[in-house]
Protein backbone atom coordinates (compact mmCIF):
# COMPACT_ATOMS: atom_id res chain seq x y z
CA UNK A 1 0.00 0.00 0.00
CA UNK A 2 2.43 2.49 1.30
CA UNK A 3 4.61 1.26 -1.77
CA UNK A 4 1.88 1.59 -4.11
CA UNK A 5 1.28 5.56 -3.05
CA UNK A 6 5.24 6.32 -2.89
CA UNK A 7 6.37 5.10 -6.29
CA UNK A 8 5.88 4.50 -9.93
CA UNK A 9 6.52 1.29 -12.02
CA UNK A 10 10.66 1.49 -12.95
CA UNK A 11 11.22 3.26 -9.41
CA UNK A 12 13.92 1.54 -6.69
CA UNK A 13 12.87 1.01 -3.54
CA UNK A 14 16.18 -0.23 -1.34
CA UNK A 15 15.31 -2.77 1.26
CA UNK A 16 17.56 -5.61 3.64
CA UNK A 17 18.57 -8.60 2.44
CA UNK A 18 17.28 -10.48 5.48
CA UNK A 19 13.27 -8.88 4.40
CA UNK A 20 10.61 -10.48 4.85
CA UNK A 21 9.48 -12.37 1.55
CA UNK A 22 6.42 -9.94 1.50
CA UNK A 23 8.72 -6.66 1.47
CA UNK A 24 9.47 -8.48 -2.25
CA UNK A 25 6.75 -9.78 -3.30
CA UNK A 26 4.65 -6.06 -2.49
CA UNK A 27 7.61 -4.44 -4.26
CA UNK A 28 7.13 -7.17 -7.22
CA UNK A 29 3.22 -6.02 -7.28
CA UNK A 30 4.11 -2.17 -7.47
CA UNK A 31 6.41 -3.17 -10.43
CA UNK A 32 9.63 -1.89 -8.20
CA UNK A 33 13.35 -2.05 -8.88
CA UNK A 34 14.09 -4.26 -5.86
CA UNK A 35 17.81 -3.26 -4.73
CA UNK A 36 19.40 -5.17 -1.84
CA UNK A 37 21.65 -4.54 1.47
CA UNK A 38 23.18 -7.15 1.52
CA UNK A 39 24.13 -9.16 5.18
CA UNK A 40 27.28 -10.22 6.19
CA UNK A 41 26.85 -13.84 5.53
CA UNK A 42 27.10 -16.98 7.66
CA UNK A 43 26.65 -16.94 10.82
CA UNK A 44 25.78 -13.30 11.68
CA UNK A 45 23.94 -12.39 8.72
CA UNK A 46 24.10 -8.83 10.26
CA UNK A 47 22.47 -5.82 8.22
CA UNK A 48 25.36 -2.74 8.09
CA UNK A 49 22.74 0.00 7.71
CA UNK A 50 25.58 2.31 6.25
CA UNK A 51 25.94 0.19 3.55
CA UNK A 52 22.30 2.10 2.51
CA UNK A 53 24.13 5.40 2.09
CA UNK A 54 26.37 4.08 -0.68
CA UNK A 55 23.35 2.52 -2.47
CA UNK A 56 21.02 5.09 -2.23
CA UNK A 57 23.99 7.07 -4.75
CA UNK A 58 24.35 4.53 -7.29
CA UNK A 59 20.40 4.01 -7.25
CA UNK A 60 18.63 7.18 -6.55
CA UNK A 61 15.85 4.77 -4.65
CA UNK A 62 12.08 5.99 -3.84
CA UNK A 63 11.61 4.73 -1.05
CA UNK A 64 13.98 2.42 1.23
CA UNK A 65 12.88 -0.27 4.10
CA UNK A 66 14.27 -1.98 7.23
CA UNK A 67 13.30 -4.94 8.70
CA UNK A 68 13.56 -4.76 12.61
CA UNK A 69 14.42 -7.51 13.69
CA UNK A 70 13.86 -9.52 10.60
CA UNK A 71 11.60 -12.69 10.95
CA UNK A 72 15.09 -15.18 10.63
CA UNK A 73 17.96 -14.26 12.82
CA UNK A 74 16.55 -11.78 15.10
CA UNK A 75 18.70 -9.35 14.36
CA UNK A 76 18.33 -5.75 15.13
CA UNK A 77 20.17 -3.20 12.70
CA UNK A 78 20.85 -0.02 13.77
CA UNK A 79 17.37 1.79 12.34
CA UNK A 80 18.41 4.95 14.16
CA UNK A 81 21.42 5.09 12.39
CA UNK A 82 19.35 4.55 8.89
CA UNK A 83 16.52 7.30 9.69
CA UNK A 84 19.59 10.17 9.80
CA UNK A 85 20.35 8.43 6.05
CA UNK A 86 16.67 8.76 5.04
CA UNK A 87 17.25 12.47 6.90
CA UNK A 88 19.98 13.60 4.72
CA UNK A 89 18.72 12.53 1.87
CA UNK A 90 15.15 12.67 1.91
CA UNK A 91 14.11 9.75 0.86
CA UNK A 92 10.91 7.87 3.09
CA UNK A 93 11.59 5.25 5.47
CA UNK A 94 9.75 2.48 6.13
CA UNK A 95 10.56 0.16 9.18
CA UNK A 96 8.77 -3.06 9.34
CA UNK A 97 8.49 -3.75 12.91
CA UNK A 98 6.39 -6.94 12.50
CA UNK A 99 8.59 -8.82 15.24
CA UNK A 100 9.22 -5.83 17.38
CA UNK A 101 5.58 -3.92 17.51
CA UNK A 102 3.29 -5.51 20.21
CA UNK A 103 6.79 -7.32 21.50
CA UNK A 104 8.60 -4.69 22.55
CA UNK A 105 8.53 -0.52 23.13
CA UNK A 106 9.34 0.71 19.80
CA UNK A 107 9.41 4.44 18.78
CA UNK A 108 8.95 5.51 14.35
CA UNK A 109 9.81 8.73 15.59
CA UNK A 110 12.99 8.00 17.36
CA UNK A 111 14.22 5.45 14.73
CA UNK A 112 13.50 8.62 12.22
CA UNK A 113 11.47 6.39 10.05
CA UNK A 114 8.17 7.88 8.12
CA UNK A 115 5.99 4.14 8.45
CA UNK A 116 6.02 1.70 11.06
CA UNK A 117 4.62 -1.64 9.92
CA UNK A 118 3.06 -4.34 12.63
CA UNK A 119 1.17 -7.19 12.44
CA UNK A 120 -1.49 -8.21 14.27
CA UNK A 121 -1.41 -12.14 14.17
CA UNK A 122 2.99 -11.75 14.48
CA UNK A 123 3.63 -9.87 17.62
CA UNK A 124 0.20 -8.18 19.18
CA UNK A 125 -1.43 -11.82 20.43
CA UNK A 126 -4.77 -11.10 17.63
CA UNK A 127 -6.12 -13.77 14.80
CA UNK A 128 -4.90 -13.32 11.74
CA UNK A 129 -5.27 -11.71 9.12
CA UNK A 130 -4.57 -8.24 10.56
CA UNK A 131 -1.60 -5.47 11.26
CA UNK A 132 -1.08 -2.02 11.81
CA UNK A 133 0.22 0.58 9.93
CA UNK A 134 1.88 3.86 11.54
CA UNK A 135 2.93 6.76 9.44
CA UNK A 136 4.15 10.82 9.53
CA UNK A 137 1.26 12.91 9.45
CA UNK A 138 2.75 14.58 6.37
CA UNK A 139 2.04 10.94 4.12
CA UNK A 140 -1.73 10.78 5.82
CA UNK A 141 -2.94 13.08 2.88
CA UNK A 142 -1.21 10.68 0.37
CA UNK A 143 -1.31 7.23 1.58
CA UNK A 144 -5.15 7.64 3.32
CA UNK A 145 -6.74 9.71 0.31
CA UNK A 146 -10.23 9.35 0.02
CA UNK A 147 -12.06 8.40 -3.29
CA UNK A 148 -13.20 11.41 -5.28
CA UNK A 149 -16.97 10.23 -5.47
CA UNK A 150 -17.08 8.59 -2.29
CA UNK A 151 -15.64 10.91 0.66
CA UNK A 152 -15.78 8.40 3.04
CA UNK A 153 -13.67 5.49 1.49
CA UNK A 154 -10.26 4.69 1.50
CA UNK A 155 -8.65 4.04 -2.06
CA UNK A 156 -5.76 2.33 -0.95
CA UNK A 157 -8.34 0.56 1.62
CA UNK A 158 -10.44 -0.55 -1.05
CA UNK A 159 -13.17 1.29 1.56
CA UNK A 160 -13.53 -2.38 2.74
CA UNK A 161 -11.46 -2.52 6.23
CA UNK A 162 -10.99 -5.45 8.53
CA UNK A 163 -13.75 -6.55 10.11
CA UNK A 164 -14.94 -9.07 12.09
CA UNK A 165 -13.00 -11.66 14.14
CA UNK A 166 -8.84 -9.81 13.24
CA UNK A 167 -10.72 -6.58 13.69
CA UNK A 168 -12.03 -7.74 17.42
CA UNK A 169 -9.29 -10.06 19.13
CA UNK A 170 -6.67 -6.84 17.54
CA UNK A 171 -8.37 -4.48 19.63
CA UNK A 172 -9.00 -7.38 22.77
CA UNK A 173 -5.04 -7.29 22.41
CA UNK A 174 -4.36 -4.11 23.03
CA UNK A 175 -4.32 -3.91 26.95
CA UNK A 176 -2.53 -6.79 27.01
CA UNK A 177 -0.02 -5.87 24.38
CA UNK A 178 0.53 -3.31 26.45
CA UNK A 179 1.38 -4.92 29.30
CA UNK A 180 3.38 -7.07 28.22
CA UNK A 181 5.89 -4.98 26.31
CA UNK A 182 6.93 -3.61 29.77
CA UNK A 183 8.51 -7.33 30.59
CA UNK A 184 10.58 -6.98 27.07
CA UNK A 185 13.58 -7.35 29.00
CA UNK A 186 12.85 -10.55 30.66
CA UNK A 187 12.21 -11.99 27.63
CA UNK A 188 15.77 -10.88 26.14
CA UNK A 189 17.45 -12.31 29.46
CA UNK A 190 15.28 -15.47 28.67
CA UNK A 191 16.47 -15.79 25.18
CA UNK A 192 19.94 -15.68 25.79
CA UNK A 193 20.01 -18.04 28.75
CA UNK A 194 17.99 -20.77 26.29
CA UNK A 195 20.49 -19.71 22.88
CA UNK A 196 23.91 -20.16 26.07
CA UNK A 197 22.65 -23.62 27.71
CA UNK A 198 21.82 -25.15 23.56
CA UNK A 199 25.76 -23.45 22.71
CA UNK A 200 27.13 -25.60 25.51
CA UNK A 201 24.93 -28.75 23.39
CA UNK A 202 27.22 -27.93 21.01
CA UNK A 203 24.70 -25.90 18.88
CA UNK A 204 25.51 -22.70 17.28
CA UNK A 205 23.40 -20.11 17.32
CA UNK A 206 23.29 -17.48 14.23
CA UNK A 207 22.57 -13.52 14.13
CA UNK A 208 23.78 -11.32 16.30
CA UNK A 209 25.75 -12.45 19.66
CA UNK A 210 24.35 -11.06 22.34
CA UNK A 211 21.10 -12.06 20.90
CA UNK A 212 18.41 -9.41 21.58
CA UNK A 213 15.18 -11.42 20.74
CA UNK A 214 13.10 -14.03 21.34
CA UNK A 215 13.46 -15.80 17.61
CA UNK A 216 16.71 -17.73 17.57
CA UNK A 217 18.55 -19.74 14.65
CA UNK A 218 20.09 -22.72 15.06
CA UNK A 219 22.84 -24.92 13.36
CA UNK A 220 23.01 -28.05 14.64
CA UNK A 221 25.93 -30.28 13.10
CA UNK A 222 25.55 -32.64 15.88
CA UNK A 223 21.86 -33.46 14.88
CA UNK A 224 23.08 -33.29 11.16
CA UNK A 225 25.26 -36.01 11.98
CA UNK A 226 23.05 -38.04 13.22
CA UNK A 227 20.58 -37.53 10.87
CA UNK A 228 22.89 -38.83 8.15
CA UNK A 229 23.31 -42.58 9.87
CA UNK A 230 19.91 -43.36 10.95
CA UNK A 231 16.79 -45.07 8.99
CA UNK A 232 14.30 -42.26 9.75
CA UNK A 233 17.13 -38.98 8.34
CA UNK A 234 15.90 -35.82 9.35
CA UNK A 235 12.51 -37.33 10.49
CA UNK A 236 14.79 -38.71 13.57
CA UNK A 237 14.19 -35.29 15.51
CA UNK A 238 10.38 -34.86 14.67
CA UNK A 239 9.82 -38.19 16.17
CA UNK A 240 12.27 -37.64 19.15
CA UNK A 241 10.89 -34.60 20.09
CA UNK A 242 7.20 -35.45 19.06
CA UNK A 243 7.57 -38.41 21.46
CA UNK A 244 8.49 -36.08 24.44
CA UNK A 245 5.73 -34.35 23.85
CA UNK A 246 7.60 -30.90 21.88
CA UNK A 247 5.92 -30.03 18.64
CA UNK A 248 6.97 -27.36 16.13
CA UNK A 249 10.07 -28.22 14.16
CA UNK A 250 9.38 -28.41 10.07
CA UNK A 251 9.39 -32.47 9.92
CA UNK A 252 12.65 -34.38 8.04
CA UNK A 253 14.67 -30.94 8.94
CA UNK A 254 17.57 -31.99 11.56
CA UNK A 255 19.71 -28.91 10.39
CA UNK A 256 19.07 -26.10 11.54
CA UNK A 257 15.99 -24.93 13.18
CA UNK A 258 14.39 -22.15 14.38
CA UNK A 259 12.87 -21.37 17.96
CA UNK A 260 10.51 -18.67 19.91
CA UNK A 261 11.12 -18.61 23.37
CA UNK A 262 8.39 -16.08 23.72
CA UNK A 263 5.66 -17.82 24.90
CA UNK A 264 7.38 -20.43 26.75
CA UNK A 265 8.77 -20.06 30.21
CA UNK A 266 12.15 -21.13 32.05
CA UNK A 267 10.85 -24.11 33.37
CA UNK A 268 9.28 -25.33 29.42
CA UNK A 269 12.58 -24.40 28.10
CA UNK A 270 14.73 -25.95 30.08
CA UNK A 271 12.52 -29.31 29.63
CA UNK A 272 13.23 -28.58 25.84
CA UNK A 273 17.09 -28.03 26.67
CA UNK A 274 16.73 -31.49 28.42
CA UNK A 275 15.41 -33.36 25.62
CA UNK A 276 17.97 -31.84 23.19
CA UNK A 277 20.52 -33.03 25.49
CA UNK A 278 19.33 -36.82 25.99
CA UNK A 279 18.64 -37.23 22.09
CA UNK A 280 21.93 -36.17 21.36
CA UNK A 281 23.28 -38.48 24.39
CA UNK A 282 20.78 -41.64 23.21
CA UNK A 283 22.18 -41.46 19.51
CA UNK A 284 25.92 -40.61 20.86
CA UNK B 1 -6.80 -7.03 -8.32
CA UNK B 2 -8.26 -8.41 -11.62
CA UNK B 3 -8.20 -4.36 -12.62
CA UNK B 4 -4.69 -3.78 -11.31
CA UNK B 5 -3.39 -7.02 -13.60
CA UNK B 6 -5.76 -6.18 -17.13
CA UNK B 7 -5.21 -2.47 -17.01
CA UNK B 8 -2.60 0.48 -17.02
CA UNK B 9 -3.24 3.50 -15.33
CA UNK B 10 -5.03 6.04 -17.75
CA UNK B 11 -6.88 2.70 -19.25
CA UNK B 12 -10.97 2.96 -19.29
CA UNK B 13 -13.32 0.51 -17.62
CA UNK B 14 -16.62 0.52 -18.40
CA UNK B 15 -18.64 -0.17 -15.28
CA UNK B 16 -22.40 0.08 -14.97
CA UNK B 17 -24.49 3.12 -13.47
CA UNK B 18 -25.75 0.87 -10.27
CA UNK B 19 -22.03 -0.26 -9.25
CA UNK B 20 -20.81 -0.57 -5.91
CA UNK B 21 -18.62 1.88 -4.54
CA UNK B 22 -15.89 -0.49 -3.82
CA UNK B 23 -16.18 -0.96 -7.63
CA UNK B 24 -15.16 2.72 -8.06
CA UNK B 25 -12.76 2.61 -5.24
CA UNK B 26 -10.72 -0.16 -7.25
CA UNK B 27 -10.61 1.53 -10.28
CA UNK B 28 -9.38 4.48 -9.15
CA UNK B 29 -6.55 2.93 -7.08
CA UNK B 30 -5.94 1.51 -10.40
CA UNK B 31 -6.04 4.94 -11.71
CA UNK B 32 -8.73 3.81 -14.83
CA UNK B 33 -10.88 6.23 -16.06
CA UNK B 34 -13.92 5.44 -15.14
CA UNK B 35 -16.95 5.38 -17.56
CA UNK B 36 -20.36 5.18 -15.87
CA UNK B 37 -23.33 3.31 -17.97
CA UNK B 38 -26.34 5.29 -16.64
CA UNK B 39 -29.28 3.55 -15.39
CA UNK B 40 -32.79 4.30 -16.33
CA UNK B 41 -33.46 6.70 -13.02
CA UNK B 42 -36.06 6.51 -10.41
CA UNK B 43 -37.99 4.18 -10.04
CA UNK B 44 -36.74 1.34 -11.39
CA UNK B 45 -32.99 2.50 -11.64
CA UNK B 46 -32.55 -0.18 -15.03
CA UNK B 47 -29.52 -1.14 -16.71
CA UNK B 48 -30.02 -1.67 -20.52
CA UNK B 49 -26.82 -3.64 -21.24
CA UNK B 50 -26.96 -2.92 -24.57
CA UNK B 51 -25.49 0.84 -23.63
CA UNK B 52 -22.01 -0.45 -23.41
CA UNK B 53 -21.78 -1.17 -27.01
CA UNK B 54 -21.83 2.67 -27.54
CA UNK B 55 -19.76 3.21 -25.13
CA UNK B 56 -17.53 0.67 -25.61
CA UNK B 57 -16.88 2.21 -29.34
CA UNK B 58 -16.49 5.64 -27.94
CA UNK B 59 -13.74 4.62 -25.26
CA UNK B 60 -11.99 1.49 -25.81
CA UNK B 61 -12.09 -0.14 -22.48
CA UNK B 62 -9.44 -2.57 -21.43
CA UNK B 63 -12.37 -4.15 -18.86
CA UNK B 64 -15.78 -4.14 -18.54
CA UNK B 65 -17.67 -4.77 -15.37
CA UNK B 66 -21.49 -5.70 -14.42
CA UNK B 67 -23.03 -5.82 -10.75
CA UNK B 68 -25.06 -8.63 -11.07
CA UNK B 69 -28.00 -8.09 -9.12
CA UNK B 70 -27.14 -4.40 -7.49
CA UNK B 71 -26.93 -3.97 -3.91
CA UNK B 72 -29.27 -0.80 -4.03
CA UNK B 73 -32.13 -2.29 -6.22
CA UNK B 74 -31.61 -6.08 -6.58
CA UNK B 75 -32.20 -5.72 -10.49
CA UNK B 76 -30.58 -8.51 -12.66
CA UNK B 77 -29.47 -6.57 -16.23
CA UNK B 78 -29.26 -8.82 -19.06
CA UNK B 79 -26.07 -10.59 -18.37
CA UNK B 80 -25.63 -13.24 -20.66
CA UNK B 81 -26.11 -10.38 -23.70
CA UNK B 82 -23.27 -8.40 -22.31
CA UNK B 83 -21.00 -11.45 -22.60
CA UNK B 84 -22.02 -11.71 -25.95
CA UNK B 85 -20.82 -7.56 -26.42
CA UNK B 86 -17.81 -8.16 -24.37
CA UNK B 87 -16.99 -11.49 -26.81
CA UNK B 88 -17.45 -9.64 -30.00
CA UNK B 89 -14.98 -7.07 -28.74
CA UNK B 90 -12.88 -9.24 -27.10
CA UNK B 91 -12.88 -7.34 -23.68
CA UNK B 92 -12.59 -8.85 -20.77
CA UNK B 93 -15.70 -8.85 -18.82
CA UNK B 94 -15.84 -9.08 -14.22
CA UNK B 95 -19.56 -9.71 -12.79
CA UNK B 96 -19.52 -8.67 -9.84
CA UNK B 97 -22.04 -11.36 -8.01
CA UNK B 98 -21.43 -10.30 -4.55
CA UNK B 99 -25.15 -10.51 -4.24
CA UNK B 100 -25.65 -13.43 -6.32
CA UNK B 101 -23.22 -16.32 -5.47
CA UNK B 102 -24.03 -18.38 -2.33
CA UNK B 103 -27.78 -17.21 -2.90
CA UNK B 104 -28.81 -18.55 -5.86
CA UNK B 105 -27.23 -20.61 -8.70
CA UNK B 106 -25.00 -19.26 -11.48
CA UNK B 107 -22.52 -19.36 -13.94
CA UNK B 108 -19.69 -17.56 -15.44
CA UNK B 109 -19.57 -19.23 -18.37
CA UNK B 110 -23.30 -19.43 -19.20
CA UNK B 111 -22.82 -15.29 -18.65
CA UNK B 112 -19.72 -15.20 -21.26
CA UNK B 113 -17.49 -13.64 -18.30
CA UNK B 114 -14.36 -13.69 -17.73
CA UNK B 115 -14.27 -13.14 -14.15
CA UNK B 116 -17.19 -13.46 -11.33
CA UNK B 117 -16.45 -12.23 -8.00
CA UNK B 118 -18.47 -13.65 -4.89
CA UNK B 119 -18.53 -12.05 -1.01
CA UNK B 120 -18.27 -14.57 1.99
CA UNK B 121 -19.65 -12.00 4.16
CA UNK B 122 -22.15 -10.76 1.67
CA UNK B 123 -24.02 -14.00 0.35
CA UNK B 124 -22.15 -16.92 2.13
CA UNK B 125 -23.39 -17.21 5.35
CA UNK B 126 -19.73 -16.79 6.20
CA UNK B 127 -17.40 -13.99 8.68
CA UNK B 128 -15.57 -11.09 6.95
CA UNK B 129 -13.43 -10.24 5.49
CA UNK B 130 -13.24 -12.63 2.77
CA UNK B 131 -14.86 -13.49 -1.04
CA UNK B 132 -13.77 -15.58 -3.48
CA UNK B 133 -12.87 -15.36 -7.16
CA UNK B 134 -13.23 -17.03 -10.46
CA UNK B 135 -11.93 -16.79 -13.80
CA UNK B 136 -11.41 -18.96 -17.17
CA UNK B 137 -8.36 -20.42 -17.00
CA UNK B 138 -6.04 -18.33 -19.57
CA UNK B 139 -6.26 -15.25 -16.85
CA UNK B 140 -4.99 -18.13 -14.10
CA UNK B 141 -1.19 -17.28 -15.53
CA UNK B 142 -1.50 -13.55 -15.11
CA UNK B 143 -3.31 -12.93 -12.17
CA UNK B 144 -2.28 -15.52 -10.40
CA UNK B 145 1.33 -14.96 -10.80
CA UNK B 146 3.96 -15.84 -8.61
CA UNK B 147 6.77 -13.89 -7.51
CA UNK B 148 10.28 -14.29 -9.29
CA UNK B 149 12.15 -14.86 -5.82
CA UNK B 150 9.27 -16.39 -4.00
CA UNK B 151 7.59 -19.07 -6.44
CA UNK B 152 5.00 -20.49 -4.39
CA UNK B 153 4.03 -17.01 -3.05
CA UNK B 154 0.97 -15.05 -5.41
CA UNK B 155 2.43 -11.46 -6.18
CA UNK B 156 -1.47 -10.38 -5.95
CA UNK B 157 -1.91 -11.74 -2.66
CA UNK B 158 1.02 -10.38 -1.50
CA UNK B 159 1.65 -14.24 -0.67
CA UNK B 160 -0.17 -13.62 2.26
CA UNK B 161 -3.43 -14.87 1.93
CA UNK B 162 -6.79 -15.34 4.07
CA UNK B 163 -6.52 -17.22 7.22
CA UNK B 164 -8.49 -17.79 10.31
CA UNK B 165 -12.05 -17.03 11.43
CA UNK B 166 -13.14 -15.80 7.57
CA UNK B 167 -11.38 -18.81 5.68
CA UNK B 168 -12.99 -20.90 8.69
CA UNK B 169 -16.84 -20.14 8.38
CA UNK B 170 -16.07 -19.64 4.55
CA UNK B 171 -15.32 -23.57 4.10
CA UNK B 172 -18.31 -24.18 6.78
CA UNK B 173 -20.41 -22.15 4.49
CA UNK B 174 -20.20 -24.46 1.48
CA UNK B 175 -22.64 -27.47 2.21
CA UNK B 176 -25.00 -24.89 3.69
CA UNK B 177 -24.87 -22.52 0.63
CA UNK B 178 -24.49 -25.33 -1.73
CA UNK B 179 -28.40 -26.61 -0.57
CA UNK B 180 -29.72 -23.34 -0.24
CA UNK B 181 -29.38 -21.69 -3.75
CA UNK B 182 -31.71 -24.54 -4.05
CA UNK B 183 -34.48 -22.83 -2.62
CA UNK B 184 -34.03 -19.30 -4.41
CA UNK B 185 -37.40 -19.62 -6.39
CA UNK B 186 -39.13 -19.57 -3.04
CA UNK B 187 -36.82 -16.64 -2.09
CA UNK B 188 -38.14 -14.58 -4.93
CA UNK B 189 -41.97 -15.35 -4.28
CA UNK B 190 -41.07 -14.74 -1.03
CA UNK B 191 -39.60 -11.43 -1.91
CA UNK B 192 -42.59 -10.42 -4.40
CA UNK B 193 -44.86 -11.44 -2.03
CA UNK B 194 -43.12 -9.07 0.67
CA UNK B 195 -43.29 -6.10 -1.95
CA UNK B 196 -46.89 -6.60 -2.61
CA UNK B 197 -48.22 -6.43 0.57
CA UNK B 198 -46.11 -3.17 1.13
CA UNK B 199 -46.94 -1.98 -1.68
CA UNK B 200 -50.71 -2.74 -0.68
CA UNK B 201 -49.98 -0.33 2.31
CA UNK B 202 -48.91 2.42 -0.26
CA UNK B 203 -45.07 2.25 -0.47
CA UNK B 204 -43.53 2.00 -3.71
CA UNK B 205 -40.81 -0.67 -4.55
CA UNK B 206 -38.15 0.45 -7.08
CA UNK B 207 -35.92 -1.48 -9.01
CA UNK B 208 -37.28 -4.20 -11.19
CA UNK B 209 -40.99 -5.33 -11.38
CA UNK B 210 -41.32 -8.37 -11.02
CA UNK B 211 -38.67 -7.97 -8.59
CA UNK B 212 -36.30 -10.97 -8.45
CA UNK B 213 -33.96 -10.82 -5.65
CA UNK B 214 -34.68 -10.49 -2.03
CA UNK B 215 -32.96 -7.11 -2.20
CA UNK B 216 -36.13 -4.71 -1.91
CA UNK B 217 -35.57 -0.86 -1.68
CA UNK B 218 -39.07 0.88 -1.10
CA UNK B 219 -40.39 4.89 -1.23
CA UNK B 220 -42.37 5.35 1.83
CA UNK B 221 -44.29 8.91 0.92
CA UNK B 222 -47.19 8.47 3.88
CA UNK B 223 -43.94 7.46 6.33
CA UNK B 224 -42.31 10.54 5.00
CA UNK B 225 -45.67 12.85 5.91
CA UNK B 226 -46.18 11.70 9.00
CA UNK B 227 -42.15 12.12 10.08
CA UNK B 228 -42.64 16.17 8.58
CA UNK B 229 -45.34 16.70 11.20
CA UNK B 230 -44.68 14.71 14.85
CA UNK B 231 -42.26 15.82 17.35
CA UNK B 232 -39.38 13.01 16.45
CA UNK B 233 -39.03 13.44 12.98
CA UNK B 234 -37.72 11.13 10.61
CA UNK B 235 -36.93 9.28 14.57
CA UNK B 236 -40.13 8.03 15.08
CA UNK B 237 -39.82 4.78 12.62
CA UNK B 238 -36.95 3.34 14.43
CA UNK B 239 -38.79 4.10 17.58
CA UNK B 240 -41.94 2.78 16.59
CA UNK B 241 -39.98 -0.37 14.99
CA UNK B 242 -37.83 -0.74 17.76
CA UNK B 243 -40.74 -0.85 20.22
CA UNK B 244 -42.01 -3.87 18.18
CA UNK B 245 -38.76 -6.04 18.35
CA UNK B 246 -38.22 -4.85 14.95
CA UNK B 247 -34.47 -3.28 14.14
CA UNK B 248 -32.18 -2.54 11.43
CA UNK B 249 -33.64 0.81 9.76
CA UNK B 250 -30.94 3.85 9.74
CA UNK B 251 -32.49 5.78 12.68
CA UNK B 252 -33.76 9.35 11.39
CA UNK B 253 -34.53 8.03 8.26
CA UNK B 254 -38.29 7.66 7.11
CA UNK B 255 -38.76 8.59 3.69
CA UNK B 256 -37.34 5.24 1.58
CA UNK B 257 -35.83 2.22 3.28
CA UNK B 258 -33.90 -1.05 1.79
CA UNK B 259 -34.96 -4.73 3.36
CA UNK B 260 -33.76 -8.14 2.66
CA UNK B 261 -35.99 -10.87 3.18
CA UNK B 262 -33.60 -13.49 2.52
CA UNK B 263 -33.58 -14.72 6.25
CA UNK B 264 -36.67 -14.01 7.67
CA UNK B 265 -39.65 -16.50 7.26
CA UNK B 266 -43.03 -15.17 6.03
CA UNK B 267 -44.40 -15.12 9.27
CA UNK B 268 -41.69 -12.52 10.58
CA UNK B 269 -42.34 -10.85 7.34
CA UNK B 270 -46.29 -10.83 8.05
CA UNK B 271 -45.15 -9.36 11.28
CA UNK B 272 -42.87 -6.75 9.84
CA UNK B 273 -45.88 -5.89 7.17
CA UNK B 274 -48.76 -5.97 10.25
CA UNK B 275 -46.04 -3.29 12.09
CA UNK B 276 -46.42 -0.94 9.04
CA UNK B 277 -49.65 -1.19 8.96
CA UNK B 278 -50.56 -0.70 12.35
CA UNK B 279 -47.98 2.45 12.12
CA UNK B 280 -49.47 3.97 9.85
CA UNK B 281 -53.07 3.85 11.28
CA UNK B 282 -51.58 5.29 14.59
CA UNK B 283 -50.61 8.80 12.91
CA UNK B 284 -53.14 8.84 10.25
Amino acid sequence: MVMHCLTRPGDAILVDGNRHYTTFVAAERAGLNIIEVPHSGHPEFRIDVNEYEFLIKNHNPRLILLTYPDGNYGNFPDARRLGQIAQEHNIPYILNGAYAVGRMSISMEEMGADFIVGSGHKSMASAGPVGVLGMKRKWEQIVMRKSTRHGNKDIELLGCTVRGVPLITLMASFPYVKERVTHWEEQVSKAQWFSDELERLGFIQLGERPHRHDLLHFDAPALYEISKRVREKGYFLYKELKERGIWGPQPGLARSFKVSTFAADRQQLGFVIDSFNAILNKYS
